[in-house]
C-alpha cells in the first residue's frame, strides 16, 4: 500500500482538514503519479459542501492533477516512469457505452467514474483527487502533459481547460466568428484564450469596469459592460456564441437576445435554481441554448497537445495545501486570477 | 378599390364579427388572389385577443391562405392570372439585410411585416388577413400552390406545415434519428407527418391515451403516455430530436432528459410565462433547446413542392367564416382534428 497525505472535507461545513489514507499500489493498467500541483475548481467546494447532493465524506477533492509518474502496471504501453501526467474529472467510465466507443466518456450511458466523490468502479472503495500526495489511475484515463510549459499552469486545463475547449471545437468556433465571453473566472479565462487562439473576434462581457484591462491582456477584443443598458442595446444580435461560464443565479433571457440569428449559448454552469428561457427570445432567431459538459480522453489530450503547441496555459495562483480553506472564501467572492493550484510540495515537506 | 368582406376582432374581448373594408388595385410587383381556404392559427386568437401585447384593432387574422390569382401587377413575372397561390404569415421584409438576402424573411433584422396586424412597409396602412375575400401580396413574398391536392389541406401548410418542416430540415432529420413530437394538434400532426416522411422514427408524446390511435393513423411508429411516470423513465436518453409544439405552460425539464446526447428539442410554441432550464440537464449530454421560426419563402416554396410531391396535406375540419367564434372556443379545449379551415365561399354567398 502507498501512504498519501491528502486533505478532506469531513462534512458540510467545517474547514477542510488534513486527511492521510492509503492508496493500492498500482494495478497492471495503472500509473502511479507523485502528484506535483492540483487545481481548485469551483467543484470542489460545491462537492465538499454537499451543495450537488449529500457527498461521500470524507472527500478529498481536485481534478485538475498534474505530476510525475513513480510506477506503471505490467501491462502499461502509452506511460513510462519519469514522464509528466495529468488526471482529470474521470477515471474510468464503463467502456463500452456509444459515448465511451466514440472517446467522449464524459458523457457514459452509465455516468464516469469521477475522480473524487465517486467509487472505484464495481467497487465501495472510494475516489480520492488530487488534493493529495500521490494518485493511481488507469492509463487509459491519464493523459500526456508536456514539459515545455509552467506545470501549474497546466493544471487547470484538465478541468476549466477542457471545458472550455471541448464546446468552441464541437462549434467550430473559429474565424470570422464574433464570440462573446460570460464571466471571467477559471472558465472564463480559458474561453478567452481559445477563443482568440482559434481566431474569433472575443468580446468579455462583464458587470465590472475593473476587469477591461484584465479581459484585454487576456486577448479580449472588446469589453462591454452588461450593466449599461446603452451597451446592452447596441449588442443585441451581434454573437455567434455566448459562452457562459456564470454559476451564480442568473437568467438566460438577460444575453439570449445578444445572440445573432443561428446564435448558441454554450452553459457551462449550473446556477443554483434554474434559469428561465423564455421561447421567443429562441424562436425569433432561431437561437439555441447548449449544455456541455468537460471532454473525453481524446479530446483531452488533444487540448494539452494545442496547448503545448500554442503556449497556452492557465493564469493561476500558487497556493499551499493549508490555505485551501481561505483559498474556497477567496473563490467565492471571485478574488482569483484565475485559479488556485495547490503546490504539493507543501504536503511533502 | 377592391371591396372586401371580412372578419374582424375590433377587440380584445368580443366576438369577431363581419367587417367590410377596401384594399387598392394591384401595384406592378403585386398579385390580387381571391381567397378560397384560410387557414385558423393558435397565432390568430393570440393576436385578436392582445394576449402578445396590443393589437392593432381591427384585426382581420389570417395567414394561411390559399386561392386563385385574379390579377396581376404589370411588373410580375413568376405568377399568372388563373394559378393557385398562396401567403403564410408575412407579406414583406427589408429584403436588403443577411437574413432576408438569405431568404430567411422570417428573421429579417427590421422584422417581418406581418400578413395581418402589422403595417404595410413604410406606411401607416394596416395589414388584414386571411379572413377575408381577397389579398394582394408582392410577388416576392407569394407561392405557387399545387393543382393536384385538396387546397383547403394545403391552406395549413403556410404557417403549421413550415413551421415543422423548417426545423427538421435545418437540423437534417431524417433516416436513423429517433424523432419525438410533444403536443398532437397543428403543428403537432404536421411534425409527425414530415419527420416520417423524411424517414425518421416518430413517436408521439402525449397525456392523453386516447391520442394513440391518432397518432398511429398520422403514421407515428410508437405512442409514449408521458403522464405514467415508468414511461417517462423508459425513455430517458432516447431522442435526437424532440419538436415541442406546445404552447401551455409546461417545465422543458420535464422532456430534456428524454434526449439522447447531442439531442435537440426544437421549441416552437411560446408558454405564457418563460419555462425553466435546469442546467444539467443540458449539461450532462450536450443537449440542447433551439427555437424556429415559421421559414422563409424560399424553404416555404420548397415545402409546398415537397408536399405535392409526397401527397402531404395537414388534417382539415373546414368551417364556415360565421363559425369562426366557436371554433377559437374549440381550439383552446383541443378540440380539432387538426386546423380548422376556413371555405371562403361562405362569405362569397
Amino acid at each position: 500500500m502507498i501512504k498519501v497525505n491528502a486533505y478532506a472535507a469531513y462534512d458540510a461545513t467545517t474547514p477542510l482538514r488534513p486527511f492521510d489514507f492509503e492508496r493500492k499500489e498500482v494495478g497492471p493498467h495503472q500509473i502511479q503519479i507523485d502528484i506535483l500541483y492540483s487545481g481548485v475548481c469551483h467543484s470542489d467546494i460545491h462537492t465538499a459542501r454537499s451543495e450537488w447532493g449529500p457527498a461521500k465524506y470524507p472527500v478529498v477533492p481536485g481534478h485538475e492533477i498534474v505530476g510525475r509518474i513513480v510506477a506503471v502496471g505490467s501491462k502499461v504501453t502509452n506511460f513510462k516512469v519519469g514522464e509528466l501526467a495529468g488526471v482529470g474529472c474521470f477515471v474510468d467510465s464503463c467502456r463500452h457505452c456509444q459515448s465511451c466507443l466514440d472517446g467522449e466518456e464524459q458523457y457514459c450511458d452509465e455516468g464516469m467514474t469521477g475522480t473524487y466523490n465517486s467509487y472505484e468502479r464495481g467497487t465501495n472503495i472510494p475516489t480520492y483527487g488530487g488534493y493529495s500526495t500521490s494518485i493511481n489511475v488507469d492509463e487509459n484515463y491519464a493523459l500526456h502533459v508536456s514539459e515545455n510549459l509552467p506545470l501549474e499552469g497546466i493544471a487547470p486545463l484538465l478541468c476549466a481547460g477542457i471545458t472550455t475547449y471541448s464546446p468552441l471545437r464541437h462549434l467550430k468556433v473559429g474565424k470570422g466568428h464574433k464570440v462573446a465571453v460570460l464571466g471571467l473566472g477559471g472558465l472564463g479565462h480559458m474561453a478567452v484564450k481559445f477563443a482568440v487562439s482559434f481566431g474569433a473576434e472575443v468580446t468579455m462581457l462583464s458587470t465590472s469596469p475593473s476587469k477591461e484591462a484584465d479581459a484585454k491582456s487576456l486577448g479580449a477584443h472588446n469589453f462591454a459592460l452588461i450593466t449599461d443598458p446603452a451597451v446592452m442595446a447596441s449588442l443585441q444580435n451581434s454573437f455567434d456564441f455566448i459562452i457562459n461560464t456564470i454559476s451564480a443565479q442568473h437568467e438566460y433571457a438577460t444575453y439570449l437576445n445578444l445572440l445573432r440569428k443561428n446564435g448558441t449559448m454554450v452553459v457551462l454552469g449550473v446556477p443554483p435554481t434554474p434559469s428561465t428561457t423564455p421561447a421567443f427570445s429562441l424562436i425569433g432567431k432561431r437561437r439555441s441554448i447548449m449544455g456541455s459538459l468537460i471532454g473525453g480522453i481524446k479530446e483531452t489530450q488533444e487540448m494539452l497537445d494545442y496547448c503545448a503547441e500554442h503556449n497556452i496555459t492557465s493564469d493561476v495562483e500558487v497556493i499551499d495545501m493549508s490555505y485551501i480553506n481561505e483559498a474556497y472564501d477567496r473563490m467565492l467572492k471571485s478574488d482569483v486570477k484565475y485559479r488556485f493550484v495547490i503546490d504539493m510540495a507543501s504536503m511533502k515537506n
